[in-house]
């Protein structure tokens, strides 16, 4: 996941302050709501954490970055949760191990939300001082955005979960039915290219690995107007496409053949026909929604054999002007990647929520990046390395959470996220 | 664990039947009264399994081979726990991996207490029949004396799990206080050696790996009269024995390099004292207590170091003639080995209950053995290759469970459970 | 492999030691003689040394063991020898690690022999002190046994790394042709079981696992009167034996699906004809030779099959009684296990050569057993963990090396010895 | 390794290509000159190959390449070979698995030899028909091109297989004796940056990786003028580089931890003193020569604590422009990078030759890029995925092969090859 470091947003009054970060804590909760105190326990997969540790280490980082500096006399609630919710920050000390997070049926759940509250007291005394802190502010506010990253991943590491149970069990009682759409044809949207700016700039938050702003040059290129379909993608698995190594990098032959490979990780074929395994627990495919919980290899090999490539980061961003900042985020309570009519127009559809979308570009530093001095240094910059860019959010992102230049980011054989698939191709 | 097959039991009435089912099935309950919902979840490792499944595992073994066979028109309570609950029988199908089974978050506890309650219900009709049908009897035993074996195991495990949790919780409330005892300076008690039985015979339920009563040759040996202590393992460490390759058989050598032993797992020293991992937390160590979680290796080689060896499973069943079948059993409540003064006559004290004791006996089938027909057969006899005999029972073995001929066994890098320490010697 | 330690054997003349060392040292190099340098560099396997390095090791063997103590001024061929060919003794010091012994392309070849001459000269002056010297005598004694030790090694591990090339080349130019022979009908013979002494006693070198000679009780037992033959094994095979889990030992089980087992290692099916690879290079099998490398595991899932079991050390011992020590071992030239008519009286045929037998025995001491003082008592006694015992030796064995008390030792998943099966079974 | 597509070169006359042919086969079999058969054969990891199978894999790319297409009635050397040799290229069907090409025997050095003139002949008739064939002579370039790549391997290969050997031997007689030299002391060379094209044009042979030439947008910055010194590696490292995790990258520092990292692999700290093992054995560290064998996490660890970072490749070859092609390549005979004084102006010095230099750019695709068709087509694209690039070539690097386009690449964590620092910083 994209992850963040303190920028320097416009400071509201107290007031607001009070609002807004009552409002981000409580939604985290809420997503803990339908699951029993089990489910928020297990942990599925190194890579995977439990609901109870992403409770628990959201107010971990407000109480370490922000309590320990700003909240004079602030009492933690057990010193011991200092190393046992610590992530990866190795300026802040020892941590506990990440694929032993699923060996804590203490603290219990109970105790968790005690923490929560505990912490949320504390800060409920610094918003007053907001307002004359530039530097508190930045950490309240990376705390918030922190936290929004955190709520897109418990709900990503229970599909997990409840997807690893042969009782195929749903994470909520209701069943999110989904409105008949049809996906227009795929089209292709011309770009001149030439030299661009990218990266964020001006106020409003941003995280550390989507500033400087700065120069980079596009060659002409073609986006396709939205994202390829479950039905598109069932057909490159009937043409073989799993089975042609000429489609396929060679890192990621490797793995199809390492662990079998045949379908997304939520697909199942019975009697020919197409299931998939949501948080609504296993449902007939939908053809004409986006393709989701695809690696990077397959974005890539589907891209290769659909006789296209996947975008740059530049690209994406060039193509994103003017697309408004809406879709199908987690707000919709849908919490899956939507069939869409489109608007067949001269912008790309379905930029923006549904599906992150693989870029082609590897993380790295944007010219002129610096990591901030400090453990929130540790926050982006030591993940650039082996992984991809991916952009424009998911269904299961917050809506306010998301930009235009917003870089979120996984290892290539990373299947587990809502990751799709947008085409690109050169010349126009 | 030693596991069982079906014997030919009396058969008393049905009330007797109904009265000792309840009991032990409401011990197994009794086991998990102190644990959370999310205790009882988790698993720490492969070998360990959640206690959520020993709970439900022991009403599948009622389910699959008595209410299946047995009870015309049973109704499962829910089909998908055949392959769910099923450990290792291949007979009866397929199983849901070892390593996976802390995936579960569902069913819930309380809905595994309601498959208890289930089976239960369906079972107490059978009660009726037992008198008349031998191997509805056996069955019915057999399912006891499995579920008193998962008793044991529920305990070692939830030990291991709070071991893996750095807060280092207690399984329960109320700490048990040992009382005051010194350990008697070790002495050896000798035997004559010669031709000899060892094995079952006679009523009363035994498992199949006791059978048949077989002659042996034991040549003249001595035993120690009680376990080595905690004080007497820690002479060992200190005196290099976890440096020292010359004490320890070649595989064992290779996992004090490659897991870094150099104590028993539960054990720390901190500022020169040894304290020790209990089911009431961290204790101090208690010097003249059995030392416990030793492997085969480590008590091999303790034994080396100590110019003595371990006794063979003849010679243990020898010594054990004429000894009452009482020790610190987990009915005692205690949930750990005590010191115990001893008797001092001629008999081995605290032979049975506190610890397992390690054999150096290769698990194998006695002469003349049969695996029953069935799925049942698959209890015990397939585990005969690569584990070694313990025999005694330990402080987590409930009493009613014991005898002179059981045979328990684990791979000899076990650690988890509560095997300890007996020597022997050559001669008298 | 058996490894040994030093007995008392009776201390020939000088002109009759320097001759039978001459001829054992002849005798590996000569095994060495129709492969390159470059064959004998290579280690396909862990468990499996190049050649060179046995060449080496076996001259090391008579340098630290003898020469460092016996031979006053000896200058060692190369310091760094030391710790390159040192196998696996801790005493001696530190060791290449086994896995990285086909790392060494120097010492060459031609180093290695010169090394080996280097020694053989230093020995040569010590045989005239032999007669009044039996520590020195037993340990030239024990050099000599573990060479032929390695004699066999040599020949089994350039058989797996020739197996692993996809050239399949052969060992040597002229093919060994096998006489014809028909094996006869299974037959079965009967021992009265009762008390009985195994082990060695009296003159001769032995191991120091062949002793104390000690009583051991043993039931009634039958013995095939020949080994399992290569067409039965293939009726084991066409019946579903590797795919029928109640045959198999719970980790043999696992075995055969992590590993895809679907018959020996070297067996190949094309067209419905087995072939096997051989030193020969890739022949067509032979089905009425006994069936070899097949591990524990599977040699006790084909008695299971066969409704037989595999037989105890001390059964088999018992029933070499009278059977002369003769046999299709290394100095025939064959190579291979072949047919035999056997002789049909009531002496077990092939009890000796062809395949070392599998016992249902884990290597474990005799009752008594002391390992020897110092780095040799390292040979044998700290592997008596997770192996079973094998008795009278191979077609890659050399006939001088063989005794009825012989006891081999491997881990039952090792299948790339001469291992083959002898069925047993309860009664008479 | 960088690996080669067709490009169109001039094509010569006949005399020309049949003198430069014998050329660059006659290197490659030279460099084997200093080796024994043994050392060709051996494999010290799976990244690494064994000499002899670079020696046929060079002959099997002209085989399958060149002869199986052009030359009529060609008659392979062997048909086995075809599957044997074959690296990685799936189009031309199964491969011999890189893992196990260690545990070829045979061929023989000397088959293998005999290969590659029974190669050279059948060319030999190709290149009278070059002149009025461009694809003929596509492939021919190409296969020399990749001739000159794997001559390379051979080089640190061998060194690390040589490495490997406890005896630490050189791989030739004669040491190469270092001129003494002085580095300056470092000095940053300032780049406007700007609009800029980088990507190879014009005639004259090229990776298909090295093109399109395109656009690109370089922002001002500094180069070094000069590598990264031995002297100022051993600084970082004394600085505690090797224990300070906010100096790294999160996946190199996992790396350190895991395998034990405090030093680049061939360094070794005695009493004080560094000394490297090089292909002339274990010599004295050479403060003022470039620091080698680095991985790109190392690279990265040292600029950040340098306060610098990574050139990127555009930044590189901004940089080349104007700087002469000429270095310590393979040529000097050194085969270790060399201190050198370097000229003082305005131009880096040391940039080709010495050490490859890690850029921070990820290899990806150029725009535009497109793989040839066929089998040909596998030779670089696939491999664009978690590995970065390197630049200017090294010490093993044949002169005549490098260009400042040329694109090399490895993944993060490689350390075997001739890979060293040139530092980055912003601005100017």
């Amino acid at each position: 996941m994209a992850r963040a470091s303190a920028a320097e947003p416009a400071a509201p009054d107290p007031g607001a302050w009070r609002q807004r970060h009552a409002a981000v804590r409580a939604a985290t909760v809420a997503l803990a709501q339908p699951l029993s105190a089990e489910d928020c326990a297990l942990q599925s997969m190194p890579d995977a954490s439990p609901v109870k540790w992403h409770l628990a280490h959201t107010s971990w980082f407000f109480e370490t970055f922000v309590l320990e500096r700003f909240a004079a006399g602030y009492r933690p609630f057990d010193p011991a949760f200092r190393v046992l919710f610590n992530s990866y920050y190795n300026a802040v000390g020892p941590k506990h191990p990440r694929p032993r997070r699923g060996l804590l049926s203490r603290p219990s759940l109970a105790d968790v939300l005690a923490y929560r509250a505990h912490v949320d007291r504390a800060l409920d005394l610094l918003f007053a001082r907001v307002a004359g802190d530039p530097a508190l502010a930045a950490l309240l506010e990376l705390g918030l955005h922190h936290e929004q990253q955190h709520q897109e991943l418990i709900l990503t590491d229970v599909l997990h979960l409840l997807s690893s149970n042969p009782l195929q069990p749903a994470y909520r009682d209701r069943r999110y039915v989904a409105p008949p759409a049809t996906a227009r044809a795929q089209r292709w949207l011309a770009y001149a290219g030439g030299p661009t700016e990218i990266g964020h700039a001006g106020p409003g938050f941003r995280f550390d690995n989507e500033v400087p702003r700065h120069r980079a040059w596009v060659a002409p290129f073609q986006l396709a107007a939205r994202p390829v379909t479950q039905a598109e993608y069932a057909d490159f698995i009937d043409d073989g496409g799993y089975r042609r190594p000429e489609l396929w990098l060679s890192l990621g032959w490797d793995l199809v053949g390492a662990q079998g490979w045949t379908a997304p990780p939520y697909w199942t074929r019975e009697d020919g026909e197409w299931t998939t395994f949501t948080l609504d627990g296993r449902i007939a495919a939908e053809p004409h929604a986006p393709v989701a919980h695809v690696s990077y290899f397959e974005a890539d090999a589907y891209a290769r054999w659909a006789g296209a490539r996947l975008p740059t980061e530049a690209e994406w961003e060039t193509a994103s002007a003017g697309v408004p900042l809406t879709g199908n985020f987690a707000d919709s309570g849908a919490l899956r990647p939507l069939a869409d009519a489109g608007a067949g127009g001269a912008l790309p559809s379905q930029l923006f929520g549904d599906c992150w979308e693989w870029t082609q570009s590897a993380y790295a530093p944007y010219p002129g990046f610096a990591a901030p001095p400090g453990a929130v240094g540790e926050y982006n910059g030591k993940f650039m390395c082996n992984q991809y860019v991916l952009r424009g959010g998911s269904c299961a992102t917050p809506a306010a959470h998301i930009r235009a230049t917003y870089r979120n980011f996984f290892p290539p054989e990373a299947r587990w996220q809502f990751s799709g698939i947008r085409l690109a191709r050169d010349g126009n």
